[in-house]
């Protein structure tokens, strides 16, 4: 490729956004990405981040730390310190759970009393090979709605509240929002605003990737970007949130959110898609083209392989 | 001064540790001295280190942490880890109390399975002016032999285990050994051996300075070493471990412990130089020519200023 190295953002949360992130870092490697930006969730209320968040007030720590994580150098320095960031305390006592990344994060943030600077540092001590951001400046609850948690009328909807919650919920999700209304980080909707490319998953999809999209300056500035927009379908239903979707319906629920949403590439893997031309009917509704590649890992684990996965966003934007 | 740059081991623990080396890195910035080491009591049972010990059987790392943060530079950088480092949890919780460094350290320890290996990472991190080693590798505690506990037998001995015990003691301490038997650190061992000048104290005298004494590898090498060796005395006697103790009784207990110790300078502050040509004949006694000078600071607080203390230092090494 001759072009210019392109901006990218990519959107998430969780093990989804690491595996996006870790492939996006090679392409920072490669000089075909020169500005690479994450914009996480900030609704996580298990584990460790919820414990430091109810104890605290603060933004859930965990999905930005495995977004910087992601994005640290593959040497000695970068190596080290990532391992240390996600190292969690074993033992049976009151640290039990605990990720010492997270502790360190949320002491920039008391010291600093500035959620984008603290970020910034660790990524500095890190060396990391792009910016991490929260997508929104306060801690969000996820609130969806749930069909089928009522035995006398399975039709009837139910509130559900918290990713934790919702991630494992028994009924049938038809929609999330956020509480209380976010307000956007503002370096996150000029990042979308400014980038080349926008990446949107894979991940948890309804407590980790849907939720930008109801964030109204993220959906905004997504609707109004000229990036190109890239959604990335997961590699399997994920019980409780997404249990009997097939990829259209992960198309269809986004589109559900952010309706004036336009999408450029659909990537796909190849052992997900069963008629290839229903989901590039359904791809196109929304504007986009579908790419079927080989992106998950060998072993058979619903996880996307880095290199795969970076070697199919690089021909994605050498395709433009 | 003309001369080389010289190698310095700081002996102690806790804040009197942290202002001589605070003091010593001003020699480092100055080019006076090139090697700084610091070494460090791991007998601390109480606080944030108290629970880590207790949780997972680590050596505690809050004296450790502050000699780090002591040597941490002045640069944006040096200054802002040196912070998160030293960063306290408040709230109500289950991290109150804690301090970030003391659980940066715990991580590396169990990642790298290595007490020096992981403080030079630290240390790397902080672009500290120096290496913090600790006295031992194994966690350990302060027993102390205490008179006057008894009230029916005020002669009696009592032993006090632990090092926050052994210094709120309402007893007079007579001499203080670890459990169990120490190893010491060899890094420790050939620091002082290799030195220049080694610098014993200030600090709480009987559980951070007189440990270094009872840990039979470190007394060898102290003994042995051609390094010259500087007392620097306390400003004030400690309610509980020194109460009624004057400049000569700190000189006499050093030498309980460590009847070969050769003292080449002992330090006082003119305030607490009550009868001047007494204090000479005890530093005489050991060998030792007493210097005094002013380094309290002004607030009469019984803390060393950092600059008088470095230029006490300075002058003491020149004179050679």
């Amino acid at each position: 490729m001759s072009a210019r190295a392109q901006s990218a953002v990519a959107l998430g949360g969780g093990h989804g956004l690491y595996a996006s992130l870790t492939a996006l870092r090679h392409l920072v490697d490669d000089l075909v990405v020169d500005d690479l930006t994450a914009i996480v969730t900030v609704a996580d209320n298990g584990g460790s981040s919820g414990r430091l968040r109810g104890e605290f007030g603060v933004l859930p720590p965990g999905d930005l730390r495995m977004a910087l994580a992601a994005l640290c150098g593959e040497d000695d320095w970068g190596a080290t310190w990532a391992r240390v960031l996600q190292h969690r305390f074993a033992g049976d006592g009151e640290m039990r759970g605990h990720v010492v990344g997270n502790l360190l994060i949320v002491s920039l943030w008391e010291l600093l009393g500035d959620h984008v600077k603290a970020l910034d540092w660790v990524g500095r001590l890190l060396g990391a090979s792009g910016r991490v951001l929260p997508m929104a400046l306060t801690p969000l609850d996820i609130a969806a709605e749930v069909r089928g948690l009522d035995p006398t009328d399975p039709a009837a909807l139910s509130t559900v509240r918290g990713q934790v919650q919702v991630a494992t919920t028994d009924g049938v999700i038809t929609s999330v929002r956020l509480e209380p209304e976010p307000v956007a980080c503002p370096e996150a909707v000029a990042a979308i605003r400014a980038a080349d490319w926008v990446v949107l998953g894979p991940g948890s999809w309804f407590s980790s990737v849907i939720p930008h999209l109801v964030v109204p300056e993220l959906r905004e500035a997504l609707v109004q970007t000229d990036a190109r927009l890239v959604v990335v379908l997961n590699l399997a239903e994920q019980a409780g949130e997404t249990h009997g979707f097939g990829p259209e319906d992960h198309l269809a629920v986004l589109a559900e959110h952010a309706p004036d949403l336009k999408i450029h590439t659909v990537l796909a893997d190849r052992s997900t898609v069963g008629d290839r031309s229903r989901l590039e009917e359904a791809a196109a509704s929304y504007g986009a083209a579908l790419v079927v590649e080989d992106v998950a890992m060998d072993d058979g684990s619903p996880r996307h392989d880095a290199a795969r996965l970076a070697a199919a966003y690089e021909r994605i934007i050498a395709r433009g």
